[in-house]
């Protein structure tokens, strides 16, 4: 009987996976290199070796696994082709077909931030929940977006980059994507550095950050000390993130939003921030949408590559 | 054998029924008048009379009919409950069950908005295309959002309400919503008026807006005149309503949008203006969305309902 599947999570520095058993209890993980050479043509072959290596080490076989999940950092069709991962080298082709090729299992395969927003759902801190948002501040900001149960990836992969919606028509620098006042500029880890940043700059005020290595942890933790400076910083990072959760909610009215990603280890204070400007700016029918935290840290993109091949199974 | 089903579009002043075919022809059209008293108790009853009557007019039997689709102008969701729909008087209550309980044929229900999306969709500007954003200028900005050939309704039936995402912070005026600043205020037909207004109150430059009654179709008519201030003004329109498009993309990143509505009777026109605007601020990967203009106008409710109950048997 089926009753295993592996979680593979791909990041331009290390491939992640683990081993799950169909009830979403992860059994072991570990990681390996993500060797980038030659267009990174070697990391789907090491991750097939690195499956049979603990399918060999566990007796597992090819009969008891339901199959292999990947979260690719790129974008991926419905199909499971990825279009151009620029962080691995990779160009066009089709992930379950070539790694099928190197294992004898089905596989599926979708973009890292939509798999680990599925993990989430799955069994993080959307679970039981159908209809929802996976936000993900970290260096940037992620999302990916759970509809009826699916993940919405798009006409070409790149659904839920919410990241990069317009936000702000004054900015005067860049944003990763080449374009200027995008979300990820203000509500990203490096988003709340520059706001703190400019904040200090405009004048005097006392402030615990002045001195300080800025970072997002240092701003939440001045305004837990009630820091007046910093308070005033968290509000413009609600305003802006606020502002953005509104626009995403009238385009998919979620049931909740499941936020992750470093700046979220700040905790529930967070929502302090987010929540009063979504209010303001969302459509009233979308206003009793849940703010959640997400619970699986580095490990939602396992466990969403796992939910690919296990959930609809269940 | 089943060849035939009803599609039924209801609206604040009258209801507008169709007879389709399975091959999505419509065989007949006619409306009734929506009677709203007694909290529009009487609609749906008058809705079974009407496609009773034509059905024995027709000699169609229900062993004939597939079944009955409605759009409502109201949130609906998944199972067809519909959530106050204020311009009928409907509170609360399950549209399949009520109206299935005076016809004996499958029922199935959504929202105007969506429901016309979806006979885009099926047999519209959108037909062939399964990720597709719908959008209608009219009084004001509606939308529906296809996934996967699937309505997205949301979590509450409010998926797809674009015409209230932010879009400008500088608004004093309160939109229909109670908000300030909705996409629904700017590229509205009562939007590109007010638009109009504020353009030609700012200065004396000379227009053929001048003296006359302002409309959208008189903006557009100038603006094909190559009147200045005509341009200035469908400019605007243009940046607002690309800058809108942008997020929606952002987060659904559909194949296509197809523009309806009063003021898409403008034509192609307007693509010379929201296409700058959508390019400047969109995420590059959502950059080829098509913009095509919608085809079935007023019938495009009753397209759609029609295809709720056939799309899945084809």
């Amino acid at each position: 009987m089926k009753k295993y599947a592996f979680g593979v999570d791909i990041g331009g520095t290390t491939v992640k996976l683990g081993l799950f058993d169909k009830e979403g209890c992860v059994l072991d993980k570990w990681e390996i290199p993500t060797i980038k050479e030659n267009h990174g043509v070697q990391i789907l072959p090491d991750v097939a070796n690195s499956i049979k290596a603990v399918m060999a080490e566990k007796g597992i076989t090819e009969e008891d696994v339901v199959g292999v999940g990947v979260g690719v950092p790129g974008p991926v069709d419905a199909e499971g082709n990825v279009q151009k991962a620029v962080n691995l080298g990779w160009d066009v082709f089709n992930i379950p077909k070539v790694l099928g090729g190197y294992l004898d299992l089905e596989v599926k395969a979708g973009n890292d931030a939509n798999v680990a927003a599925y993990g989430e759902m799955w069994q993080g801190g959307g679970k039981g929940c159908s209809n929802m948002v996976a936000v993900t501040l970290g260096t940037g900001v992620g999302g990916g977006i759970i509809i009826g149960g699916q993940i919405l990836s798009g006409a070409t992969g790149a659904g839920g980059e919410i990241g990069h919606i317009h936000i702000e028509d004054n900015e005067t620098e860049v944003c990763g994507c080449k374009n200027r006042g995008c979300l990820e500029q203000y509500a990203s880890a490096t988003g709340v550095v520059r706001l703190a940043t400019r904040r200090l700059a405009k004048d005097d005020a006392p402030s615990v950050l002045r001195g300080e290595k800025l970072t997002a942890k240092a701003v939440f933790d001045a305004v837990k000390e009630k820091d007046a400076v910093a308070i005033e910083i968290a509000e413009q990072f609600g305003e802006y993130l606020g502002k953005g959760l509104a626009a995403v909610a009238a385009v998919v009215n979620p049931e909740m939003f499941v936020i992750g990603g470093g700046v979220s280890k700040a905790g529930e204070i967070l929502f302090d921030y987010i929540r009063p400007a979504y209010e303001k700016y969302v459509f009233h029918g979308c206003k009793e949408a849940k703010l959640a935290l997400a619970t699986l840290g580095n490990d939602a993109g396992i466990f969403g590559a796992a939910a690919l091949v296990l959930k609809e199974r269940n």
